[in-house]
C-alpha cells in the first residue's frame, strides 16, 4: 500500500490515532454489504485484547469501547465504509519529561524522531501497541465476512524460557487463564515466572502461534501476494514482532525432503475428497491454501519500557540513562495473542475477495 | 499490490514467465533517470544464481542471458519502465507425464490445479524457481538506485542440520565456495553432507543471512509498511522459503527487555553521532532504520522434487506414488542466496524513493 | 485504488460516512511533518462550501466544524496519519417514506439499491454531496503541503443557459457573490436566472473552472498517472459532475495544430527561462506540468432532487412518480466550486510527493 | 497505480517500450484462467489501429506483430500474467537532428526533457502513440474476459469543423472507411477535408464516441473508483487527449433536472425488469451502470508534428523554428477509435472482477 497505514487489498482497513490523543480509530473499506453487524459483535474481541485486566498486563484503564460511526444501515452492512472510533478515556495528565527528552533503548522513540523530526511522545504516540485495538476491531468485522465456517484463533506458546507442552494442547483452556495459554499445566509456571520479571523492573518476550481451520483449498495469489507472504507481513507490522514462520517453519531448513512434504492420499470424508498425512506446510503450497489448516507462529520482544535502568542518549545526542516508570507490561506478546488473531482474520477475509473476484 | 506479479510501490518490477515457456522477463519502474545502466551491470548477478555452476546445483544449462529492451537511451535511465527480457534456452522436448498427472507432495502443483484448474506443468510453469531470475535482475537495478554506500551481501549459514561457526564469518570466502559460506571451514563439510543427501535421491533445506550496510536512519514507512514488514514479505515470497526474522529474530522471545534493547552512547565518529552497543533489533526500531546494519535471515525447505518415492494422489484423485526425475537441486536454499540479496535491495530502494518523497 | 473510498497515492484521504448519519469524516496519510496546521487552517474552507448561506444553497443547516483526532502534536503534523471528523448536526427525525421506497430518476438510489442490496436513504446516504465536506477538509491540508507559491483558485463560469463574459474575470470578485461568479456583471443575471429555477421547482446544471497558479515543470507521472489524468479523475469523482477538460479542452477537436501548439520563447524572467505565447494545453503536456497555469474545467448536472413530479419506479419494480421535498440546492454546481478547487489541491500535492520521490 | 505504467486494479496491464527501441510490450495481470486465448484473439485489433493503412495515417510501416511470451497454456489463460511482445521492425536509421535538440510546441518533448533530464528522442521515444498499441493489445484480452454478451465499439463523430450527421449512425459503416464514421455520408467530406489539411502540411483534431452494450447494472465502486470515474481516466491518459464527457456530458450544464434525469418504467422484457425513458447519464448514476449503454466521448487535439514551421525553443533555451518532417498522422484521432475501445473493455474487465469480488 501507498497508504502506509492502510492494510489488505480489498478488504482493508486505514487505522489512525495515538496513544494519548483524543481517539484512535479506523476505516474498514470493501466490506460486502448485507452482513448483519453491531458494536456487539466487535466489542468481545476488543475486551480480550484491553489492558488491566489482570496484573499481568498494563493497569491502564481503558474501557476501549468500540463505536459504529459509518457504513452499517439497520443493522446490516451496506458496502460503504465502516468507520470505528475508540475514545481515549484515560489520557492522565502526567509528566512525560523523561520519555521526551531521551530515547528507550528498543524503542521506536529514537526512528520517530530521527524520520520525522518531531513526536508525539505521549505514551508512544503512534508507535504505542495502542494502535493494535484498532486491528482487533477490523478483525472482528473480517470474522463476519469468513462465515462461521472458519475458525480463527490463537494462544501462547512460548514465554521468556518458558514453553507450553504441545500435548496438552486445549483450545478451551486459552480464554481461562491470563496467558492464554493452551496448557493448563503450564499457567502456574506462567504465572510465577512473570511475577519475577515484573518484580525485577525487567520484561520478557514470548511466541505465539495462530490458526486457521475451515479455509478451503485455493486462497491466496501468486507470486507477491502469496497468502503466507501477506500472513506474515501481517504479523511482522505488529508492534515488537522479530520473526514469523509459516507451519514448521525454521524447523524445515533442516529436514530431508521425503520427511518435510506432506504426503496426499485420497479421503472421501475430507473437503476436496483428499486427506495430508501430515501438516508441515502449515497449509500452504505456493502461496496457495491447501485446505488443511493454516498455522503460523510469531516472536515478540521483551517491552522496552522497563524500570532497570539503561544506557542511552538524549535529544540533544548526550549520554544519560533512562528508566521508563508507569503501567506497562511485563510481557507484551500475552495481549498479542487477540493481535494475531485479528490480523489473520483480515489477510483471510481479503484473500476471499480477492479469489472471488476472479471466479 | 492488487497486481499480483508486482513487488514495491514506488520502485517495483512486475515479473512473468513460466519455466518452460519462450521466455521470462520482468518491467522494472519507477526507477529514477540518469543512472548509466547497461545489461554488463545485470549480467554478473544472473551468473551468480544460474544454475549448473556446480555439481551441487541442478545441471539445468541456462544461459540465463538478460537483455535490456526499454528504459535505457545512450547508456541511462530514462525515468520510462525497464524492460528485461531472458530467453529460455534450454527447454528439451521431454516427457513431463507424471508431473503433468500427479502433484508432487510440498509442491505446489496441487494448489495451482485446484485455484485455477489449469497449470503449466513443464518444469513447474509458473510456480518455477526460475521466476526468482527475474528478482535477480531487478535487484541489480536496485542496487543502482542505491549507489555504492549501501552495500547488501547475504551467505548460508545452514543447511540441513549443519551450521557455519559466526566467529569464521568472512565476507571474501562467500564467493569462492559452491555453497555461499561465509566459513571457509564449514566448505569440506557441506560438501560431504550435499553429496550424501544427493546420494540418497534427498534433498535438505537451509538457512540464508542477508545485511544490508550503509543505510540511513529514517527508511521504513510505518504501520503497514514498516521496513521490516516489507522485507519480511519479499523473502516470504521467495520460493519454498517457511520462515523470516528479523535481527535476533525468534532469539527475542527468551530475553529480558535489558538485555534485549541495544543501549545508546554518544559518538561523534558514527553517522548521526551515536553509537549502539549492540544490534539485537537487526538495524530496525518501530520499523524505521536505525542506521545499524540491517540484519535478516530466512529458511528454505528442502525441495519437493527428489528421487524417492512419495505417495500422493493424481489430477483424479486417485492414490499413487510419484518420482521427481530430471535434474533438481540438492539443496535449493544454495540459489537463494543471490535472490535473497536482490529482494533486500528491491525492498531498500523503494523504501529510499518512499522517504524521499516526504522530504 | 483498491480502497475505493481513498483518493491520491502518497498523499492521500479516506473518506467515510452518510448524509445523516452520526458524523463524517476522513483520514489524510502521506502528510509530510513539520508542518504547522490547526482547525483554524481548515475552517474557513469548510465554510466556503457550507449550505445555507445563501438563498441560493439548501438550507440545511450545518455548522460543518471540522476537528483534528490526531497526527498533530505541538501544533505540527507529525508525518502520521490525520484523522478529521465532522458531526452531523442537523439530523432532523423526518419521513423520508417516499425516497426511501422510489427511486429518484437521475439519482445513484436505483444503482445503490441494485449495487448493494441495500442502501442508507437518509438523504442520500453514501452518494450524497455531503461527502465532499471531507474533501474540502483534505483539500486544506493539501494547501499546506503545497505552500503559499501555489495558489489553487476556482469560479463558476456557466449556471444553465448563462454565461460569464471571461472579459470581465476578476478573482477578487469570486468571494463577493453567492454564486462564485469571476464576473461582477453576472451577478444579477445569475440571481435571476437560478430564482426563477427555483420558483418552478426545478434545478439547474453549471460550469465550474479551476486554475492552479506557480505549479513548477515537471509534476504529474506517465503513462497511467498522468497529471490530467488524475485531475480529471479528480474532478469526475465529484457528485453530479459529468464531464471534464483540460486547458482548450473540447474546442481542440477543431484546431489546426499550428494555433493548437503553445509556442515557445527565451524568456530570462520567466521560472524556467522559457515564456508560452499561449496555454492551449492548460499547462500540462505528456501529462508533465509546463510551468504554465493548470486549467481544468467541469460541467455539473442538475441535481436530481426537485419539486416537480417525475415518472420513476418504486423498490418492488412498479411504475409511480416522485417528489423530492425538502432542502435542496437548485444549483448544486455553486457547491462544486470550493470542492473543484480542493481536489486540484489534493493531486497537486500527491503529484508534488511524487516527483519528489525520484529526485 | 503506484506504478505509473500500469493501468488497471484487478484486471490490469502494465506496458514498456519506446516507438524506436526494439520492442515494445505489456504484462496483462489478473486475467482469470481457462478462458481459451490465442495471438488470433488479439491481432485483428491490433491491425485496426496499425498505421500506414490509408494515406491518411501515418505511412510509418509496422507489422504490429503481437506475440504472447507467457500465461497461455495449450491454448487456455493459466491465471498468471500474459506478457505480450511487439518487435518494432520499422526502425529506419535517420537523422532525428532536429526534434532532438528541438521542442515541438504542442507536444510531451519539453516536459519529459524537464522532468527526467533526458529523454528518448527517437519518434516520440516513450510519449509516442505508439505505446498505445499495448493497449489495444490488453483490450482484446480484456474483451475475452467480459464475454460475448458486452459489445464494446467506437466511432469517430466530429473531425476539426466537420461533424457526422447522428441520424445517420449504423455500427456497421464504422469499418468500411478510413475514418471509422458511422455516417456512411459523412465520409467524402471528411475526406476532402482532410486531404486539404495535409496538403498543407497541418493537423486537425477530432472527437471520438465509445459505447458498450450489455453491461449489467452495479458495476463500479464509489467513491474514488467510480465507473465513470475510470472511464475518463483511462479516456484522459491516451495521448493527445483533452477533454473527456461521460451521456450528454457539458450539455448537462445547461439542463433542467426534470429533462435531465432519465424517467423509469416497468418494464418485464428489459432485464432488470428496468426501462429508461432516455439515456442522459450514458449509462452511469452515483458511479454504478445502470444496466443502459455506457456512452463516452474524448476529444483528440490536432497532433503537434507538423510541416508548418513554428516558433520554439532548444535544449539551451535559445530561440528557434521547427519544421517536424517524417510520417505523421494529419489526425492522430482516427487511430484513436480502436485505442478507446481498447480503454473501455479494460476498465469493464477490471469492473467485471471488482464487483464480482465482493459477492
Amino acid at each position: 500500500m501507498p497508504n502506509n497505514n492502510t492494510f489488505g487489498k480489498l478488504f482493508s482497513f486505514t487505522t489512525w490515532g495515538e496513544s494519548h490523543g483524543k481517539a484512535i480509530g479506523c476505516v474498514v473499506d470493501g466490506c460486502p454489504s448485507l452482513i448483519p453487524l453491531s458494536e456487539a459483535d466487535i466489542q468481545p474481541y476488543m475486551d480480550k485484547r484491553k489492558p488491566g485486566q489482570s496484573k499481568f498486563t498494563t493497569q491502564r484503564n481503558e474501557e476501549d469501547k468500540v463505536e459504529i460511526l459509518s457504513g452499517v444501515f439497520e443493522g446490516k452492512t451496506t458496502g460503504t465504509p465502516i468507520s470505528l472510533i475508540i475514545h481515549n478515556t484515560d489520557q492522565r495528565s502526567k509528566d512525560y519529561g523523561d520519555v521526551a527528552e531521551k530515547f528507550r533503548p528498543g524503542h521506536a522513540d529514537y526512528t520517530y524522531h530521527m524520520k520525522y523530526g518531531i513526536r508525539d511522545y505521549r505514551g508512544g504516540g503512534r508507535s504505542s501497541a495502542r494502535e493494535t485495538a484498532c486491528r482487533v476491531a477490523a478483525g472482528a468485522i473480517a470474522r463476519k465476512v469468513l462465515g462461521n465456517k472458519i475458525k480463527v484463533r490463537a494462544a501462547l506458546i512460548q514465554m521468556g524460557e518458558v514453553k507450553i507442552n504441545p500435548k496438552n494442547w486445549d483450545w478451551k483452556q486459552v480464554d481461562k487463564n491470563p496467558f492464554f495459554s493452551p496448557d493448563a499445566k503450564a499457567v502456574k509456571t506462567f504465572e510465577e515466572y512473570l511475577l519475577d520479571v515484573r518484580k525485577e523492573g525487567s520484561s520478557v518476550g514470548a511466541i505465539i502461534e495462530v490458526r486457521a481451520e475451515g479455509v478451503p483449498v485455493g486462497w491466496g495469489e501468486p507470486i507477491y501476494s502469496k497468502l503466507d507472504t501477506e500472513l506474515t507481513a501481517a504479523m511482522m507490522s505488529i508492534n515488537a514482532v522479530k520473526a514469523v514462520e509459516i507451519g514448521n517453519g525454521f524447523e524445515a531448513a533442516q529436514m530431508r525432503g521425503e520427511h518435510n512434504g506432506d504426503k496426499m492420499r485420497k479421503d472421501p470424508k475430507s473437503p476436496n475428497g483428499v486427506k495430508f498425512l501430515s501438516n508441515n506446510a502449515g497449509g500452504i503450497l505456493g502461496g496457495i491454501s491447501t485446505g488443511q489448516e493454516i498455522i503460523v507462529r510469531f516472536a515478540v520482544k521483551p517491552t522496552s519500557s522497563i524500570l532497570t535502568p539503561m544506557e542511552t542518549i538524549d535529544k540533544k545526542g548526550n549520554n544519560t540513562t533512562i528508566i521508563t516508570k508507569g503501567r506497562h507490561d511485563p510481557c507484551v506478546g500475552i495481549r498479542a495473542v487477540p493481535i494475531g488473531e485479528a490480523m489473520m482474520a483480515c489477510v483471510l477475509a481479503d484473500m476471499k475477495l480477492r479469489h472471488n473476484a476472479r471466479r
